[in-house]
Order: structure tokens, then C-alpha cells, then sequence
């Protein structure tokens, strides 16, 4: 089927090539020429704005857009939804809050316009392996995309869970099992490393990678990880970025009282591994040197 | 090869079936006699006895010890080594301690007898799969037991992690890797069940086992756990019990100090899984009510 494309980037980008592959067409906007230049040379047509998008589409249209959470996409689907006509259908493929998702379905529904929130994991990895799809919205609008969805998932690899936001929701959620499931690797291999054995990390990355009860496609990337980076990772930083999908799980199990410990604790870590000076640690230290006498590590003064 | 096998129940059981297969020998032992027939029953020489055991393979022996870690594994040990000869090899192939495996491993050199600790993983599940293989003792004694791991294992499903006592250790991590993802697991889907999407979550499971970044097998048993006992896992008791290597893997963190915040957590999850009522929120409300006359929920008096 030919689909618009809004967002050629680093994701829109592969699913390009994917869609394109699969014998779709697509008609794609990016802000950046070069994007543009780029998913031109692989076979799509390009827009230079989003009207002349539209134009370039038949009603009822599909329109996938994958751009960045929050403000950008937000404004991108404004923008569509006033040029955009009855029967014509928004995708939001992009890492959204659930809860803007549902505002979004609001907006579309009250112009007769449809919409999919459409959670997409895989990463760099979803243009050979395909891309894992969870789809939020009405039956109907699911049904009619399927073509594209089968395209871009493997088998067995995309599934309508839910209403408007349950998309975006369950993929909050698997955002949250991986924050956790790296937490639990990292630690697992720290304590490897740290024993008195001389534990090849590489060795059995990939070794319980295979039959054993934890294997999973993290070990095998680890394994990759160790291999190229050695296994000391010496040029690795222990400094780690979150998302914002972490910190919406956590605001979202506080809210509905929901205890979510180690995917907490996941989240806490990494705002950990981001200080070089704990606050925390600095003030445990006084506290023992005040009431035992305990030494404190000096730090030296600045010059 | 010919293989001695002590111990023929769940584990040890599937393992003659697996080796058989691959066309090894098998004189087999346990204590029970109904399992003693059932291995024969499946083509292995049963032996009445240790003695008898050691009577029929010529040496040099190679003896798989699949007991039940502790007393009964130390036990079975000590006493092969008063009727094994030089060059003969008990492999201890059971969830035994690290530390007890470099104690049997130095008993056994005493003797010239070889040793090889080695942990399985893969359950009920290694029959058909393959067991995942973590071998540690001297190169020659892995290399003599090779057939006999290729057989047991799926492909790349074995190595030679170190010396004596690394295959247990390794073991025991992975043990603790298992406690952290099934943690991860429980909480994430835990979030989804009390969301207001109503999610199916065998569907999710099913979903992100294929493509997803956090696919794994034990989300596709997940899937199955939720297709056989249903979504609400209502038979199912919210009890957990926990085998020794998780904490021995929170001891070893404490002796080495090394912080491992989510698997120590998921350990004590367990532990909290099994109090009925947990004292430490009776004190935290009971003090509650003393400093801000916060209101408790009374217990019914006992009869």
C-alpha cells in the first residue's frame, strides 16, 4: 500500500528501506534535506513539506509519523489535522506518553480523522530482524494497516493490545522490563568480573545464550559488546542516559500504587551512575566521622 | 563413551534419555529402586550400589554425580573416593556450592582422581532443548568429557568457564540473573494487570517474545503459563520459594562488597512473598497511628 512517512531519521529511515523491500510505497517528509535526499535514492517519494505530502496522497490516507515524543510530534499531528479530511489515518509510531496518545486520538476523533498509537522496538537492529509492534486504537484501523504492520514486524511480531494509548502504554511498560533486565545483567556480570576467578565475561555472555534458562537477545548483544569493546569495556564510561519511559513507569506505579522495586531501583541507578560526587555518600561519611569518629576520604582542595 | 551415572531423578533421568540417544553407554544408580528400572527400562545397566557401579566400568571411570547439592553430593564424593583408582573423574553435575566443589575438587586431587564441577541449567526443559553446560576444573578432564557435553548441551551450549570451582560459580550468577529477570518479569506484567487497559497478557508476552529488545525465554514460557492457567493466574499462589544460590550469591556480594541492589531485592521479594503477615508494616502503621493518630486496620481478635 503507499503510506506517508513523516520522520526519515535514524528509525524512519530503516523502516524505509523495510516498507519499500516489502512493496510498499512511500511518500516521506523529513525537516532535513538530507533525509529527504537519502530516502529518494532508496526508492521513496519525496515531500519537501507536509501539505505537499497530503497532496501527493490519496484519500483515505495513511500517515505514519516518526518524529520525537512530546512537543514534535505533538505539533505534527496538529498540523496534519488541518489539512487532513475524514477517513484519513495518523500513526504515531514514536516513543509517545500513553496519556498524550490518548489526547491525540481526542483531536483526531473530533475532526472524524483516525489514529494508531503504535509502540516500535527493535532499534537499529529492527531493519534485518523486523520491528516488534504494539498496536493501540480500533479494530478497523488496525485491520486496514496490517499490510504495512506484517511488513515491518517478524513473525508473530505486532499485535493490537488495546485501545487508544494502550500502544504506547505496553510499550512504557516493555521500556520498563528492559530498564530492569539490563539492571539485572549489569549486576550479574559486575559480580563475574569482580570474583576471584578469571571469568571470560564474552565466554559466558555467550555461553548462557544458548539452552540455558536465562537466555535472552540482550546476552547475545552483550557477548558482541565484550568482543568488540574487550572484556573490561575499558572505553566505556559507567555512565548511563535514561529515557523518559523509565521515569513515566515510576510516576505511573506511584500514582496507582503499584510497587515496581527493582524496575525502580533500575531507574534510580542509572541517575546514580550519572554523579561524580554523591551528595549522599559525602553526607553518610560526616555523619560517621561526626558520631564515631570514623575517617573520611578528603577530597583535595580546589586550587 | 561408557558413563556412570549416580542419581536417576528429574534431572538425571532426561540426561540418560539425552545420552542415550547420543549413543553413549550408561550404568546408573540411585537409591530408589523404582528409578534404578525406569533408566534401564530406557536401555542403562543399573548397578544395586556404588560399589557395584564402579564394579562394572573399566577404568578410567568417568562418574556423573547428579545428586541433590550438600550432605547427599559430599557424601556420594567421599565415598567413590575410597573405591576409585587413579585417573578416574567424578564430575559433580548438582547446584552444589562453589566453595564445597573446590573442597571435593581438593579431596579428589588427594586421591589422583579427577574432578569437574559443572552447572546445568535448562530444567525440565534440557531433555528436549539441550542442557546449558558451565564446566570448571583442569583442561585435560573437560576435553576427556567432551562427547559426553556435546551430547548433553544444544549447539555452543557448554564451555569451560576456570578452574575448579568456576562451573558452580558461574552457575550460581546465572541462578541470580534468573532471580533479577523473573522479578523484572513479575513487576512489569504485575503493572499491566493493574493498568486501566485491559490487557491481555498472554498476548504481550507472546509479542515481546518475538523482535522485542527484551525477548527471552522465559517470557515465551510466560506465555504458556498464562495460556494454561489463565491471564489471572487465579490457582496460582502469590508464594515464592528460593533455592540456595541466591543467597549465596547476596553472601558472596556482602563478604567481596559488591552492591547488587535488584538480585538482592529480588531474593528478599521472596522472602516477603512468604510471610502471611509482615510485622515490619504492623510497626511502620503502628507507629503511624502513635505520631500523627493515623488510623490502623485492626486485625480480628483470635477466638
Amino acid at each position: 500500500m503507499i503510506i506517508g512517512l513523516i520522520g526519515l531519521g535514524k528509525m524512519g529511515g530503516n523502516m524505509v528501506t523495510r516498507l519499500l523491500k516489502g512493496g510498499h510505497e512511500i511518500v516521506g517528509f523529513d525537516l532535513q534535506e538530507q533525509n529527504r535526499a537519502e530516502a529518494q535514492k532508496q526508492g521513496a517519494r519525496p515531500a519537501d513539506s507536509l501539505e505537499a505530502l497530503v497532496q501527493q496522497l490519496a484519500p483515505p490516507r495513511n500517515i505514519w509519523v516518526m518524529v520525537p515524543h512530546g512537543n514534535p510530534t505533538t505539533q505534527t499531528i496538529a498540523q496534519l489535522l488541518k489539512i487532513l479530511q475524514p477517513d484519513d489515518l495518523i500513526i504515531d509510531g514514536g516513543n509517545s506518553n500513553f496519556q498524550d496518545s490518548i489526547r491525540h486520538a481526542g483531536d483526531c476523533h473530533a475532526k472524524q480523522v483516525r489514529f494508531l498509537d503504535i509502540g516500535v522496538s527493535g532499534g537499529v537492529w529492527g531493519l534485518t530482524i523486523g520491528y516488534n509492534l504494539m498496536v493501540g486504537g480500533d479494530q478497523d484501523s488496525f485491520a486496514r494497516m496490517e499490510p504495512v504492520l506484517r511488513t515491518l514486524a517478524p513473525e508473530n511480531g505486532y499485535a493490537h493490545v488495546g485501545g487508544h494509548g494502550a500502544g504506547h502504554f505496553v510499550k512504557m511498560l516493555h521500556n520498563a522490563l528492559e530498564y530492569a533486565m539490563l539492571q539485572s545483567i549489569g549486576e550479574t556480570f559486575d559480580c563475574l568480573k569482580q570474583s576471584e576467578f578469571a571469568i571470560n565475561l564474552q565466554q559466558v555472555a555467550r555461553l548462557w545464550a544458548n539452552g540455558s534458562v536465562v537466555r535472552c537477545w540482550l546476552l547475545e548483544l552483550l557477548a558482541e559488546a565484550f568482543q568488540q569493546e574487550g572484556n573490561d569495556l575499558a572505553r566505556i564510561a559507567d555512565y548511563v542516559e535514561d529515557s523518559d519511559t523509565g521515569r513515566w513507569t515510576a510516576h505511573y506505579a506511584i500514582d496507582h500504587a503499584i510497587p515496581l522495586p527493582t524496575i525502580t531501583q533500575s531507574l534510580y541507578e542509572r541517575f546514580a551512575s550519572r554523579q561524580d560526587l554523591r551528595f549522599s555518600n559525602q553526607v553518610i561519611a560526616a555523619l560517621r566521622n561526626q558520631f564515631g569518629g570514623h575517617v573520611v576520604q578528603r577530597l583535595p582542595e580546589e586550587q
